[in-house]
């Protein structure tokens, strides 16, 4: 499949990596066409993988990741043209977190509303479905790295996207449990859970950890 | 241990009536002095059981339990009288969830503060100790309840009132895995991660679990 990944940070190129070592073509998007880390990624990742603008990616990708950082997301898919992202499912990672006011971080939205909404309603006719952004990227790829079972979240408005979604969790990914909160509105509780997350990150002295229901 | 519970609703009675059963004299605090659930809470926990007003079982206490609604909590601690609360140990199990504008639910105060650092401004010779939050009643004080192993967090200023507080954690109600999230800060994960919890909830149909950290 030809995906799209917007954010050429450590998360956009770790799944990056992992789609095209899952068979997939990508295309890393950035500001601009000639960023240095995704021409650094494109060459060790072979025939598969390309570079461009939030343009090129999202027209390239029928699938698209947002990568971005969360206080620049609806900028940089604004960049990537509405045009080239409708229609499609967008697997919104971001977080909205802002460190600019020290610790512990704050979220850009947060409570009434949430990123994930936001990236909804600026763009209706996108399948927007939040996963992934409760875990570290190396987890995100690969959660075997953790002992035993441990649990991935999605929300979304749209069944199909995120069954689909759940398909490339569990097949690509490798998550075996990946529990659905129901409509887009729980990206506030993913969002919110993530300060929880920063805090307990900066007590384990380590982002390699992720939580388990139990039941 | 003589300690004072404000709060008689669900979340009260069932501590009151652990700390009963592990052997401690307990008054329930509330609004007015004949409240009528607790009269009967009373009744069916013996000798050791009282009630009275928030202030009652503040001047009672050599801990107390904060078990009121988190959108009362600041008024109810003021009619307790900080007379009574200072210096003495204040377990703050509250949460700010406002279901009044449905769901799903807000928090009161969420982000940039948090109810546990508010209680902490509002008493500043109290020492608040933040807990318990995060699951529902009948698992913070039976945690075997669920299967294997689950963890419980804690944060607050005061380390020795957080010592103790992990043994009574331990040793009363039987939490083998307390988690130290650090200052009083650590209230804004606790609450915010109950938006999460809450969303669970609603997913899985039950409010009996709790979450494994797996690393």
């Amino acid at each position: 499949m030809n995906i799209g990944i917007l954010g050429t940070g450590i998360v956009g190129t770790t799944i990056g990596s992992k789609l095209i070592h899952t068979g997939n073509s990508v295309k890393m998007g950035s500001r601009t066409a000639e960023n240095q880390k995704a021409a650094e990624w494109v060459k060790s990742n072979g025939k598969n993988a390309s570079h461009g603008t939030f343009k090129d990616a999202a027209s390239f990708g029928q699938i698209i990741f947002n990568c971005t950082l969360g206080t620049g997301s609806i900028e940089a898919l604004k960049s990537a043209g509405e045009k080239n992202l409708n229609g499609k499912i967008l697997i919104d990672v971001s977080n909205p977190l802002d460190f600019s006011k020290g610790m512990p971080p704050t979220l850009s939205v947060a409570n009434t509303d949430s990123l994930g909404e936001q990236i909804q309603r600026t763009f209706p006719n996108v399948k927007a479905v939040k996963t992934l952004c409760t875990v570290n990227c190396n987890i995100m790829v690969n959660p075997s790295f953790l002992p035993g079972d441990h649990d991935m979240y999605l929300c979304g408005n749209d069944q199909k996207a995120k069954n689909e979604v759940t398909d490339i969790l569990k097949n690509w990914f490798g998550w075996k449990s990946v529990v659905d909160l129901g409509d887009i509105t729980g990206a506030r509780a993913l969002e919110m859970h993530i300060i929880f997350w920063v805090r307990l990150w900066s007590v384990l002295q380590t982002p390699l950890f992720n939580f388990k229901i139990v039941k």
